[in-house]
């Protein structure tokens, strides 16, 4: 995938995200790591929504945070994005949004259950940050955020939003949705009370490898592109 | 109704419970017997939207879950639907989808309440299959969800879905849109709490005799699908 | 008023209530009285939604519930319209839906509060149904609800749904969509808890009082109509 | 900003609301006051919904809510505007609306929480006017209004509204919706229960001093007037 396939594809991505609900005004901001420079990262640029990214507004960002190409303006939050990148140099993606039940389930000390299949995803795989309410606007606080996340796939930022992390643009857009889905099925679920207990670990074990696969992901985003296509 | 309607009819119906709400991705699968030859069924292809099945991509498949005719791909939890086409000869069309307020009372020790009219379709007629979460994709796997089903109209996928069986396909649909209602009002209700007791037992079944003519079914399910004509 | 211009009344009424949220499927009805015939009333025929109401199809109906013009199918639930009529002379248009906020209110033991400025209107004037959930086929179950409804505005159908009763179509539908507001604030609030007592009576009252003079309700349904313009 | 270019702000700003859930039939209403004159202000007229503004339509206004220029009708609410601009030199504008988690809220015990980054906003800024749940029609109901607001940017008036006041169109605009978004992710959340305890108030003031900066809502304004453009 060359660098013009990979802004395409951002591109896709943000309409998806805004048309599947995870838009909080232009807050939210997506990254892809460069393929051929995996010191570098591609970033939705500040002031507009995620459904607002161009070929031309893209900015090409350094682990350290630094603008290297692009004349918009960077999210001040940039290093959620860096030092994830840093840390974890198998991520190739990363995303920040403020979707309301994973919010609210992040204000609980509950944790995320396995109440649907979408939750298993995010098994054993979702961290917790509680440092701060703030924004995420210095070295210091985005290396909190990776080491919050650790190895898992996702992380809560308490009373904030999320930051999920994926190989694959696709994999973090089909992710991020079944996280917000599974917290609301949890919260509703939990909301009426008298809860039953979720299915053995090895079990949900299973499902997690199942679901998690590769093409699961590429077969479910690419609806929801094509759905996209339908709406215009 | 030969081949083709009933092909036609599967291709509405999907679309039908997109608008409605019950997709999930490109999760949920329809499928529909022969009516001259009950040991074959129509059922919806892999890789693709409730809402994108074609005269082409629809695969005939026999009680062994074997494809007999088509090229597209086949979901692995066929099982769900050879199996209970297997052990159930009056069920004529079956569903499985993920929608969150059946999924949220699955994952509650509640059973469905008649706390609206289209409770009392599903009085005394819910199973409950507890086995996994995972993917129904095994013959036992599939028997196991058909036995949960028993004699019953639909089956509650214990923290994954539900299973809808029905004679023809307005009824699988309408049906199931009454399912998801009348598990939303219950757990609206039951949020609140301090809910009053259901009317007896032989006032809702009265009800369910009336509510459940098929004619009810054929006649609300035509206003749906033309529904779907003023939206597009 | 001319027949014709009630006729024409009740279609925009219809599907302002489906753009509103008032449907469910085919489900649901409308009447008003004849203005110069009391003992005759307009009624929404069977087998299409509240937004396919047409000149043609509308029914003229007696207060025994018989069809004395119009050849679309009638509605079984006739009675709720003719017994409401019958008992009410300054009833001008009644209607019947299935909310589901306010059929969740209905399954608890919780009165309507006055938790918004929509649920004054119902102060004191909301009565309940309780002697089924089954459909109100017969004269003597019209009768009940009309008992039910004694002098109030509307009446809850407990499991089932409401009827509200009001001197204009204009008043009808707008009070029905706040009749169903007031009871998901309610139920929202009541699901968070720790919900602080109503105003005193007399406050409330006076409210009622204000928010219940025609021209309000003339100016709000207009609104609606307008909109449903807009969205076409 | 002239005159013009003022009440062009208060026509996309109402369409703005509409479009983001802030309205309730022709209920609610905005003003702003006039830059070279600010004991006058122009409001909406009464009896259209916020999306029907027209620059022919808008009401000039003095501080006694006396109407000195325009012929459509005023709001007997006015007061709300009238008192709010008398008691606080520095509000620019103010609007009323009813929206329902807000008002949910309104009606129970709970202060609003910073469980979400809007909440902060609002931290030790929302006041709580508990008079009366009847309309503000008297210059003494409204200094009520304005003397629960005291200093602070928004005031819940007790089963009833908002009222948010900002220095500019913009700052009302997206303040009132992180307003009501702050209020359904905290009752999604108490609603589920175990909620843990928000962030130390300093943590809390330095992100409602960082999300409070005049250009994050000019930004975020413009977003949204840009996705109105879209939908038309």
């Amino acid at each position: 995938m060359n660098h013009s396939e990979l802004k395409a594809k951002m591109i896709d991505a943000g309409k998806v995200l805004v048309a599947e609900g995870q838009d909080d005004f232009t807050r939210g901001h997506i990254s892809a790591r460069l393929h051929d420079d995996p010191k570098l990262f591609f970033m939705k640029p500040h002031s507009m929504g995620l459904d607002e990214i161009t070929m031309d507004n893209i900015l090409t960002i350094d682990l350290e945070g630094r603008v290297v190409a692009g004349t918009a303006r960077r999210h001040s939050e940039v290093y959620i994005h860096s030092e994830i990148f840093k840390a974890r140099p198998a991520v190739q993606c990363v995303l920040h949004t403020h979707p309301p039940y994973s919010i609210a389930l992040s204000s609980t000390n509950r944790p995320l259950k396995c109440f649907n299949q979408g939750g298993a995803l995010f098994h054993g795989s979702l961290g917790r940050y509680s440092d701060t309410i703030n924004l995420i606007r210095t070295h210091a606080m985005g290396a909190g955020v990776a080491s919050a996340l650790a190895s898992h796939r996702a992380v809560l930022l308490k009373n904030h939003g999320i930051v999920v992390t994926a190989p694959t643009i696709e994999e973090l857009v089909v992710s991020t949705l079944m996280l917000e889905e599974a917290a609301r099925i949890q919260l509703i679920a939990e909301a009426a009370g008298n809860c039953s207990p979720e299915f053995p670990a090895e079990d949900i074990k299973q499902l997690q490898h199942d679901i998690g696969q590769p093409e699961q992901f590429l077969i479910n985003y690419n609806y929801l592109v094509r759905r996209l296509g339908q709406r215009k």
